[in-house]
């Protein structure tokens, strides 16, 4: 998650608790917070900028990933925010810490995954910082071009319908496989290592009206949540729509699970049939509605036979 | 320290060979490497960037810093990379990860020092990530604009003389004492604490036509070799001439003991002397001659009674 310089309204949750206590201090020097990205203007031009933590022992574990992966991965995870708000990826910075026993080699494995993560979404790797430390720590932060507006998190309007790209549930199963010491179904496994950031889906989107959006990085209840709250509405999800990865056992998988790196979107009413055709023929990727955005406040998951309880998505901070 | 896509040679070291590892990997999307930021193109706008990645365990331990202080300890560091190259800084971006057992208040702290560093440089805050993590970690990328050209580590030429801002050896001192168990002295552990980046002093020094500069964050021999490595020249550095903060007891500390975030910069024989005179009276900070840049490699440390013993400054690999 990103919190930033923009008006828009934080979602729930102790860690917009601690962002918010942080920017009430900072005061005029960095007023309000909350999309996926950071927007300032440079010259004519105008930037979208995000930065994303990938940590030993809290995003993953030893043993989990190899080095060019954690370097796709984490760039990939920043790369997701330049998406969600329809910038055009221009270059990344990495800092790395790595562990001093270490083989050489794998920090230019690393910093491989990191070029092939960037030059997949048209981005140059611009530098970076390398020091050691006991645990993996990759910082990768991303600068995007933005051809007018960026679509954010507050436009979602009563009535608009909640759309999203892809399949869920693929990194849920992955992470419980591992913390079961199993190693995981191969496709699940990729959804975690190799997610795939939707950068040409968002621009693509945001040329079909999308009116908001956010990535799937906490869950899709979690991030509905934020959605709903930058855009002062309730969110309506109907989990027998949401579609789910071959490899996830329930739903309620796809509702909790993060680190998905899918785009949640909400479109007008009546544009999103036409444009889930264009889309799958344009990206071979699935676009699903999932839900409708109501009057009120919060995620509400409702199945006609009634609601759903959905675990809590992870929290950095309870 | 920080790599980047220019074409400066790169110093000499282990953490280097790490990077021109990684950097021939990844091929034309990355080619070459070396000075304090990375420059970008930007519309008509020419930006440096960089980032600098503060961790728990390495950089400081637990109990050293307030965590005001680790803010504006770990921005300052970034901004310094902005004053070596004599960029303008515009904002910064923070990845914060805080341990869970962290006081709600010790974050909003933190982010206060990454303002208030932000503030005293002309920089405004622009966002950020915040993750838990078991040990504290700062990474802060900076943006800065350049006019015209930046200074960078590579124009040294034979001849030039090198000088230094301010004074040497308090940030080791301040070290040196937390290791012994013993609280530092105030004014060591101030200049450990509360760097403060040479942004102004940056600027002014282009303007008098510095032909290469650096900041000081590995200790004056290495940053020293690294920029003889970058203009293909020697240095030599006469210890008897190095300013030594009132703290200092050695010179010795003040030749290998980083974090200092003051400046090395090659200036035009003759131009320092009258320089160094108008700097003290617009920064209140001296600029002392150390040494010169001579035909060869490498550098030397000399006094006339012969060559000095450095201890090998901090090194991140070995």
């Amino acid at each position: 998650m990103t919190f930033d310089n923009s008006h828009t309204p934080l979602g729930p949750g102790a860690e917009f608790d601690r962002i918010r206590r942080a920017l009430a201090r900072l005061g005029p020097n960095a007023s309000g917070a909350g999309d996926d990205c950071a927007f300032i203007e440079v010259g004519a031009e105008r930037l979208a900028l995000s930065c994303d933590l990938t940590i030993e022992g809290t995003h993953f574990r030893a043993g989990w990933l190899a080095p060019v992966e954690l370097g796709w991965r984490a760039t990939a995870a920043a790369l997701s925010d330049l998406a969600a708000v329809a910038a055009r990826p221009l270059g990344v910075l990495t800092s790395v810490a790595v562990p001093a026993e270490w083989p050489e080699e794998h920090f230019a494995d690393l910093m491989e995954g990191v070029g092939q993560a960037a030059k997949a979404a048209g981005a140059a790797v611009w530098g970076g910082d390398l020091v050691r430390a006991e645990r993996v720590v990759v910082d990768v932060m991303v600068a995007g071009r933005l051809e007018g507006e960026p679509v954010r998190r507050s436009g979602a309007r009563v009535g608009d319908e909640l759309w999203i790209t892809g399949l869920l549930g693929g990194p849920f199963r992955a992470v419980a496989a591992w913390n079961a010491g199993t190693e995981p179904e191969a496709t699940a496994r990729a959804r975690f290592a190799h997610p795939v950031p939707r950068v040409q889906e968002g621009l693509w989107l945001k040329d079909r009206g999308a009116r908001a959006m956010i990535d799937l990085s906490d869950g899709l209840v979690a991030d509905a949540g934020h959605l709903a709250a930058a855009s002062g509405v309730g969110v309506a999800i109907d989990p027998v729509l949401v579609p789910l990865h071959p490899a996830a056992e329930v739903v309620e998988e796809a509702l909790a699970g993060g680190e998905e790196y899918e785009l949640l979107v909400a479109l007008p009413p009546g544009a999103g049939a036409s444009a889930a055709q264009a889309f799958r023929a344009a990206f071979d990727l699935p676009l699903t509605r999932v839900g409708v955005v109501e009057p009120g406040a919060g995620v509400q998951v409702r199945r006609r036979s009634g609601p759903v309880n959905v675990p809590p998505p992870f929290a950095h901070f309870r």
